[in-house]
């Protein structure tokens, strides 16, 4: 029993072999195409898939695909945000073509994520989490009463736009004051630069000295471990605003648990404290105080076996 | 095929039977004894369900109940916060005592609510739904895939803890900033009282003039609708709030629609349309500008015919 598993994200297109109990068997990766049109990234993926495929030594029971959204679900159009070539592009229906008689599953990037943590990671055991990845984006998958819960149209879990400054930045989908107009990295990076960080200034971090214009959350993250101020200000700025949102989605929800992934996440307690203490002092009533949040256990291969498990364990991941 | 259903209130306890589709077969309610002990207030209440239960033509096939929180979750000792009389009271083992033989289920009132309008009211034929109730508390609950949705203790729903102001008033949880602390009626009066707010100063509202000490919601409701302008921009202030905590719960929950009852929400476009504009500028992406927010369809009613629901529809709202 083996399943395909797919990640499409705008850096790199990954695939994988899942074993029934979620073990990688095997996986491969090749960069997005940068500026690829349509069939240049659908190329691309053909070659990464068949070569994945070709080494599978049982058939192919199903294939699962994480992607990053916007999309159309269950149906799974695309429009990946960083990935230009691809609007509305029929994933699935192609995808579907290519292996036959077996279902092709697909659901947003941080949701897959989320399952994985749920069913093999750091949420094991637990009936009521969000899963949460920050990094160029803040994203989630909610799992609730030990199901992953899609919503009207297989987008919930956004986490990163809970509002937590309602007079805040302007937001990328539109809106403004969300989590991810706060927290994402470009934009702490973009804040910490206007508070006068100077990136790579401390003897600690000059290694991984970046342009001040493509200033990233790792690279901040990065100087506020080597003890720069107005990078520690910036992490204590992300720590807070993810604690008033897990606050608010502890409230409506009642979860047990919340993982966190992603690039920032691994600047650990600079990050983790804030958000503790920001949680601990808005989430009070004894249901919320319940909940605890820690690092999310599974690596960069959480997106393939998540995806596997909309096809391996789809009375739990799978409504669609 | 009837159910003994149960309300339990800060004002008053009502109790009804509840026919297999929902519909009311009759119904009473008593004051809440005020100031009550445990006993006298079990007393009021065994009275009352005796009564109603003996006027039953079948026999009862199950007892449900809606109370005021919090509670421990499904066994049901309560510890609602206007009844200091009930502090952990054993409200399912006592009614379980008296209705022997059938299943005695209990729920968050406000969860009754939304409940009994996802399965009769506004909410009917749709999956994804907060069903919310804006009184003197703000409370609600949620059904998502179409089922009552838990979380770890039967918490799930307490919209009334979003959080919309991160900065803001002291809220009665603990925490800081709810949209409870901002919204719910006294504390809305409070605040128009603050900006100079004189009760009853409009010449249509005179007749429900009362001390400012008790100033209500719905005081502040009737001078908003005669043109009081601190009433009106209090009005605005709920509404603003509700927008956000509405926006934010659209987009971690992927919601198709919100149902709002309570004694604010008869304010009608004085918070309905401020709470429009607001949940419009922050809920931006496609999947959240389908989310429709509509006044609740069921009357005072609504809290016995969803706590039925426990028993008559178990499929859908009751796993405990």
């Amino acid at each position: 029993m083996v399943v395909l598993a797919v990640d499409i994200g705008g850096t790199k297109f990954a695939a994988g072999l899942v074993g029934a109990d979620g073990e990688m068997l095997l996986s491969d990766r090749v960069p997005t195409p940068p500026g690829g049109d349509a069939d240049t990234l659908w190329k691309a993926l053909a070659a990464l898939v068949d070569g994945v495929a070709a080494r599978a030594s049982q058939p192919l029971i199903g294939v699962g695909i994480g992607s990053g959204g916007p999309m159309t679900w269950p149906d799974g159009f695309v429009s990946p945000l960083n990935m230009p070539g691809w609007r509305d592009f029929p994933l699935v229906d192609r995808l579907a073509e290519r292996f036959p008689g077996i279902p092709v599953r697909i659901h947003n990037d941080a949701v897959a994520v989320a399952v994985a943590e749920h069913w093999r990671g750091a949420g094991h055991g637990t009936a009521n989490m969000l899963g949460m990845v920050v990094s160029t984006g803040v994203g989630g998958g909610l799992i609730l009463g030990g199901h992953l819960i899609d919503g009207g149209t297989g987008n919930a879990g956004h986490i990163g736009h809970i509002i937590v400054e309602p007079e805040g930045p302007a937001c990328g989908c539109g809106g403004r004051g969300c989590l991810e107009a706060v927290a994402r990295g470009p934009r702490l990076a973009q804040w910490a630069l206007a508070q006068g960080w100077q990136p790579g200034s401390s003897e600690a971090s000059k290694p991984l000295y970046v342009e001040a214009a493509t200033a990233s959350g790792r690279q901040l993250a990065f100087d506020a471990a080597a003890g720069d101020a107005v990078a520690l200000a910036a992490m204590r700025r992300a720590g807070r605003a993810i604690g008033l949102a897990l606050a608010s989605a502890t409230h409506l929800c009642d979860l047990d648990l919340v993982t966190i992934g992603g690039g920032l996440s691994q600047a650990g307690p600079l990050i983790f404290d804030p958000l503790e203490e920001t949680l601990r002092a808005h989430a009070r009533m004894d249901f919320a105080r319940r909940v605890r949040v820690v690092p999310a256990a599974l690596g960069q291969d959480a997106g393939l076996i998540g995806a596997a498990a909309f096809i391996l364990q789809a009375d739990r991941y799978w409504a669609g």
